[in-house]
């Protein structure tokens, strides 16, 4: 097992400092479990906008968690595993060295919301839901058959793939409106649109598979067996 | 097939008058299709604040029903049904001589959202998620293991079951947190807590089953087909 330690989210984990270690030491005396080491997440230093304030802080978050395994090893207990880090954190967090292990776990889709409103760069968006257009009432107005039961605008609503001018400006249960500009002008009852999700964690648990493709050519599919079971 | 008149929401559907009976007239015409009705969904009203408003309105609304039903039955079309309403509405549209089926589904719930932001009357919170203490950082806080992936925030925050002076203050995709008030300062970690839905419609989609109780007993598990088929 691992220890939790609150670097400073303030959500769960025990404290750094002496009641981490007076936790550390009483859960390695335990039978039929093995301390191998700690985890922190510094979820709330994600959306410090300076890259060098960000830096800092995330570097003091990361040193709660190598003092907390010094002391550890001090008293010749286990702390093997440093685990730490988010999508919105790990191009700070992986250069700290203390840290063994990243949880950057949303990084793989690379959300707009990760790299919209916390600064990481060098990805390309990956997850994208196929939509259909049900509705054009209007020149500029294009109603989607896709809703917050398929795609979630929590944290950040979707954007156009191949339509950058074009806007989600309306989610409601089962339904998206667009504000069409460009060529999206166009479109017609029954074509396809591609999505991208603006935060990925909200949008695949509402969803039973993946279809993996690559140069636009569906690959594999992938069940998403985690779904509706978390709590 | 029944056919849906944009009565107002402004999203999907014909307009009522001429466009309306035109695309009847049309319909009726086509091999293999029955035309039976109309439908209309007068969502733009749920939130209006004043009863006596909200039933002027939603009367005009329905009116425009009435009138393209009145227009079919002139034209020797059927229109045997004219169905309208939602959980929000339906105190009102329901007393409309015209409809002759509601939807009110979500109404079975009865949800905090209807009832404290729609002023849905006379019924009782139907949905609760069962949720954990896994964290009591402080007197007055707890952090529960129901976050984003198992209740929706969004339309209403979700409230406290037997605990009412408590409040949800904070979700994330993994943890939900309180403001502990009166003998809710009692909990500890591995406490169970019942949330009260806010709006069950993206609730519900995250979960497989149905736990149905009547007085305190579990009757029956209902598995929720539905969920994950949108779109």
């Amino acid at each position: 097992m691992i220890l939790e330690i609150n670097v400073g989210l303030d959500r769960v984990g025990v404290l750094p400092g002496r009641d981490a270690i007076e936790l550390a030491r009483a859960t390695a005396e335990l039978d039929g479990l093995e301390l191998v080491g700690i985890m922190g997440y510094e979820g709330h230093l994600l959306r410090v906008e300076d890259p060098d304030e960000k830096r800092t802080q995330i570097e003091a978050s990361m040193k709660l968690l190598e003092e907390t395994r010094d002391a550890m090893r001090g008293e010749g207990l286990c702390c093997d595993i440093v685990s730490a880090g988010g999508t919105g954190s790990y191009q700070y967090t992986s250069d700290c060295p203390a840290v063994t292990e990243l949880q950057a776990g949303g990084g793989i889709f690379a959300d707009p919301m990760y790299q919209l409103q916390m600064g990481v760069t060098g990805l390309e968006y990956g997850l994208t839901v196929l939509a259909t257009v049900v509705s054009r009432p209007e020149k500029h107005r294009a109603v989607l058959d896709s809703g917050r039961k398929t795609l979630s605008p929590d944290a950040h609503l979707p954007l156009v793939k191949n339509h950058p001018e074009t806007e989600v400006v309306r989610m409601s249960a089962e339904h998206c409106e667009l504000q069409l500009a460009g060529d999206a002008v166009d479109l017609t009852i029954g074509d396809k649109i591609e999505l991208i999700v603006g935060y990925a964690d909200f949008t695949t648990v509402l969803h039973d598979h993946f279809f993996a493709c690559r140069g636009g050519v569906l690959e594999e599919v992938w069940e998403i067996a985690g779904r509706g079971k978390l709590q």
